[in-house]
């Protein structure tokens, strides 16, 4: 199988990344964010999630931010969206495309959203139904496709089993996501082979950790499978792999740079995407967390 | 072509590692670490470099260090002799096998050590011939192979040719180099199927710099491509791509992690190469640059 001439990046920082920081930032430094990834070529972008600040501070006025941002055309702005009373707040925000996110770990999806995978994909159900109703298209995500922290090893099956409910319930695309970042290349075709038997290749999506600093080679084998989206993170936000207790995020500039040197297109420029991650690790006082950036802001 | 069933790691970490980092250390760190390395299972340590101290301070004392360190059968402990003086004082120490080294770019071989490509492998020629005499085995290392900081792209034929000349000369293996890390996948590809036409692939080893985030995936490449020889140094030693003007060379941890996923043998254990890399980490006083060590030792 050849490379794809052409690959979409999903630009998640300014949601998972930021969710994932410790101090919570300003609206108008979220809104900037988002505006410089829009310059930067990003046609793609996770913009906040609603869910009530109280549980997540780093994701408040997501609402705000959708308000304030300078929207592109032909670009997506999507948001997460939990339950349904998160998907009504995106729809009065505004918002086009939300996602939803399931596990393939029953451990991991007790122990973070305190249900079994299948009680979390019944929760869906009336988001599904209220999305259809608007026309607004709805991305889903599994985690712990590659092991679990409780778990370890978790089945290509199983993983297969959840994105198969996903797009049954009309997910048009499902992310698949390293989430402890333990996952190697072979794991990595593995289990696209197995999952491309069942959905066709161009509706999967990848989204990988570096917490193992695997992440390019696994975006690599995504590449040799056929896979055409990944997911990345700009600046590496959402945990320096060099921090502790970090996810450990793949940067985008590291992924772009790996893409435009095996000469697949993505629409994005590499120098206006690293001065958006810098000016954002700036905001947040961290290092930034791509090697490309770092290279190229220390020469 | 399928993935080697195993893979021969050579431990740069003591000499081309510590040989770019600011701080000499003493020499019986240095022991230390070689032998930690031996423990760990590695079968191939590079120990120092007979180069002048004044030139090259952190290699000072390389002689102590091979005088020092406890040889375990089957291991090869290596030295670097950049010239026929040096090549003298590795024997006098009692080394086994040497290392010499050229640049596949004419602008970096002169602005590096003084000379042009054609000159620098005329010099090798009478530690070549020594080296016959005495029964020593010497490996060869081609710099810039995927890219020069002066000239840029560098072309894969003229890196072959470089690579055949050493071959000539008597070296039974090739170490490909790139220097600045800017390769990527494909290119690393396209570079050992050319190199592959003229010389087998099991005289090949491949060298990746870390410094843009690409290593592990050219290292997989390199695995796609048959390559079964590695180079890497633990802890990430010679510059950690966080640190400005950083080398970036690959940590070995990270390239174990991998290796060990996709189900091929080394014979190192990982816990005691993440320990040995720790310990090193701490006496220079640096941050450990292994993503791998990062995380077991945070969990």
């Amino acid at each position: 199988m050849s490379l794809p001439q052409r690959v979409r990046l999903v630009e998640v920082g300014p949601r998972d990344g930021l969710q994932n920081e410790a101090r919570p930032i300003d609206v108008a430094d979220k809104i900037r964010l988002v505006d410089d990834l829009t310059h930067a070529g990003l046609g793609y972008i996770e913009v906040g999630s609603f869910v009530s600040p109280k549980w997540v501070p780093q994701m408040a006025g997501s609402a705000e931010v959708f308000a304030g941002i300078q929207r592109k055309k032909g670009v997506t702005y999507a948001a997460l969206a939990p339950n349904l009373r998160g998907f009504e707040d995106a729809l009065t925000a505004g918002v086009k495309e939300v996602a939803v996110f399931a596990a393939a770990s029953e451990s991991f999806s007790q122990r973070n959203i305190n249900c079994s995978i299948s009680e979390s994909l019944d929760r869906f159900l009336p988001i599904m139904e209220a999305a259809r109703l608007h026309g607004i298209q709805v991305r889903g995500y599994v985690s712990c496709v590659l092991g679990c922290p409780y778990e370890g090893a978790v089945s290509p099956k199983q993983v297969a089993a959840v994105a198969n409910e996903l797009f049954a319930m009309g997910c048009y695309e499902v992310s698949f996501g390293d989430t402890i970042g333990t996952g190697t290349p072979g794991a990595t075709r593995e289990l696209f082979n197995e999952v491309a038997g069942q959905i066709p290749r161009s509706k999967l999506a990848g989204h990988f950790h570096d917490t193992y600093g695997q992440a390019l080679a696994n975006i690599y084998a995504g590449l040799l499978e056929g896979i055409q989206v990944f997911d990345s993170s700009v600046a590496g936000l959402g945990g320096c792999p060099y921090a502790k207790g970090a996810t450990g995020n793949v940067a985008t500039e590291d992924v772009l740079y790996m893409l435009m040197g095996l000469g697949i297109d993505t629409g994005v420029d590499l120098d206006a995407l690293v001065a958006a991650g810098q000016r954002i690790s700036d905001v947040l006082g961290r290092a930034n967390g791509s090697r490309v950036a770092k290279a190229r802001l220390s020469g």
